[in-house]
């Protein structure tokens, strides 16, 4: 039977769910895949489980100059040194398996040319969506597709948050501060709870989509704490649900990227995904509509991605690159990136309850080509009523022009503006 | 560019949209792929779209007889002539790609090992859930878990027809016709609505994913012929929606597989799966739970499958073969299959008005070890009140005597029996 050995860097709850697996999975999968996993070595500064000292490595080129370790497990996450051991494994002719989204997310074609260049494989299934195996479903089963739309639940921490403020009513910096104290969110929550961690994803899991390299630098990006548990009422009432979705959706040349809170109907395929679980939706011009639904994140699951990486590239001959249509191909070299997008928005105002003020509020929407498919207006606090405020399809743009204008009109005082995805 | 040429046997729906995939997608496939997909012949007795004279065979030994082609879809359905023509197909040389969910339930070691003396590859991703990449998700993607449970909508003709008893509360019979008229069912339902369809679909889909054979005649079997509308509204009383789930469960060696309709909790992922849409819930040792989405049926989604399983062959240098470990490599020569398993039920029975009754029927239930989660009494007609039970988890034998009991002596009329999912 073949022999595959292993190295892991890093050694945090991910690296020690890979080197669990493999002891509890090893014998299952020697027998389904002919293949001897062996975690050979691990580099870490510190061991979160039990190692054999003669597994530790002492460095980094320990692992590089190890002629059996043919497949390296990247699980230190952020940029350096993660980037440059990579690297330094490629060149040794090491075919590296990462979950660090952000690296990819900024390196990749580096990374793949340096890989390419020494012929072997780069593998990020455990980059986007945990244990979900949305990057192989996209390039191994959906290839007779022209995809055209994702959407994303792909940020548990948030996900979690958005459900609990919609299950128990309670405030964003509430809930956050006890997703802390569970360990659902870190103590420094900015990556997640401010979209970046959705935004590396989206831009991994939207260029494999769409065969375009998708920079983050063209994702527009708006994390969930201006989410206020009164929106999270309003839409429930509207038979809405919050959701931080990353959303990418390509119309021939025209590709629009986007990570904020949306609000989606209850019906949505996305709206019954709760806690800290993804899900992607994507929309393919043959399969349609095709979902997929997991853990996001932890331990064994990210485990269970990253091994199927593991797995594949070990039976691989050939490893696959990835072919950007607007890199060497170029059959894309007029591809733009739209900011202008079309959708349905909910906003929020506070007005001051005087004679003739909705109809000001209203005609400045008109004007900006901005029409209402609702207008609502809740409880009153004194002199001032909240008005909520429904669009149909409306360019962006103009909507927050719009918006501008009545606050600078002094018409209202905009709360909240909500996008909203059927 | 590497030329793939392919023949087509049968032109129904599904092989008009794999024809018509690959003149819609053929140059974005060649522009990822590397490979120009080409239909060279197809078979069929008529034809629903116009295919040039000069691609029709003749013959199924045309096909077989033509050397440049190296793949063969197979989407005529039924068992023959479709065995033979695989057979010949395979005996020729010729990888054979099918949707044939019967075929390959019934014929799937033999079709292989046929396969396997001529080093060619037998695929069938599309014989399970449609559009949905299912079997390549267990068999690429979850290698490093041993899966435990199994449990899918994979009938969309049942699914659409129980998505509109709930929502319109019509009966049986009545929604039955109108999908027939809508062409979302045959004129000969009893394929889909007594469950054949699923259990095929479920041998295949249990089969790899726990890697032992697993054949039809070790399912247990029950349509939706017998859920009424009354089911549906007590049901949605209690917080549940009826579906016809396809279930299978591993423990050690002990395999219970089964069909039968099912009520799911509302907040179960399985419970939002709406019409005709399909949807696989699996449980993996590492991955937990993961839940893939999307269209069963229909010829682009299908042919969605069947032209991912095209261009994944005609990338291989070595085909897989399944390893069932109950037939070669026997890691389990103890297998079991359960029919006594545990689960929850609902039970509906109109019982005539008399003291001592409920008391006399509890206790049948309760000397059958079978206890009680909620009893319900409902609407009484004349002298006829109408009790639901909804059971802890029991073993389905002794619920079943319990029952027979209950209906000899007298004490009430069992109208119906369906199976509580948490």
């Amino acid at each position: 039977m073949k022999n595959v050995k292993i190295g892991i860097m890093g050694m945090g709850t991910v690296g020690s769910g890979v080197y669990r697996v493999v002891e509890q999975e090893g014998n299952y999968i020697a027998h389904k895949e002919g293949m001897r996993l062996e975690v050979k070595k691990v580099l870490a500064l510190q061991y979160s489980i039990d190692i054999p000292e003669e597994k530790k490595a002492a460095s980094v080129d320990e692992l590089a100059n190890d002629p059996e370790i043919s497949i390296v497990v990247e699980v230190m996450g952020g940029i350096e040194p993660a980037k440059s051991f990579i690297t330094k494994m490629l060149e040794a002719g090491k075919t590296v398996v990462t979950a660090n989204k952000e690296l990819i997310a900024k390196h990749w074609p580096e990374l793949e040319k340096v890989a390419k260049e020494h012929n072997v494989g780069l593998y990020f299934e455990a980059s986007v969506g945990g244990g979900i195996p949305i990057l192989r479903a996209v390039s191994d089963s959906l290839q007779a597709n022209t995809i055209t739309s994702v959407l994303g639940i792909i940020n548990g921490t948030t996900n979690y948050i958005l459900t609990k403020m919609c299950d128990e009513g309670g405030d964003f910096e509430e809930v956050l501060r006890e997703a802390q104290r569970l360990g659902y969110a870190e103590a420094n929550p900015t990556n997640d709870v401010d979209g970046f961690d959705a935004m590396y994803k989206l831009s991994i899991l939207a260029s494999m989509a769409f065969h375009v390299r998708l920079p983050i630098d063209h994702i527009y990006r708006e994390g969930i704490r201006g989410i206020s548990k009164t929106d999270i009422a309003c839409a429930k009432e509207l038979g809405y649900e919050v959701k931080l979705l990353a959303i990418a959706k390509r119309e021939g040349e025209l590709v629009q990227m986007r990570v904020h809170p949306t609000m989606v109907k209850t019906s949505h395929p996305l709206a019954n995904i709760k806690d800290s679980f993804n899900a992607i939706l994507l929309h393919g011009s043959a399969v349609d509509d095709v979902m997929f639904y997991g853990r996001g994140a932890g331990d064994f699951p990210t485990a269970s991605a990253i091994l199927s990486d593991v797995i594949c590239a070990a039976k691989t001959a050939e490893h696959k690159y990835m072919t950007f249509m607007n890199d060497e191909v170029r059959i894309s070299p007029t591809l733009c990136f739209e900011n202008n997008w079309t959708t349905r928005f909910f906003i929020r105002m506070n007005v001051e309850d005087k004679p003739g003020m909705l109809s000001k509020i209203t005609k400045v929407l008109g004007d900006s080509d901005v029409s209402l498919h609702s207008v609502m207006q809740k409880g009153q606090v004194g002199s001032v009523a909240t008005i909520i405020f429904v669009t149909h399809e409306a360019k962006e743009l103009y909507v927050k022009k719009a918006l501008e204008e009545i606050q600078e009109k002094n018409l209202a005082e905009v709360c909240s503006l909500i996008r909203v995805e059927d």
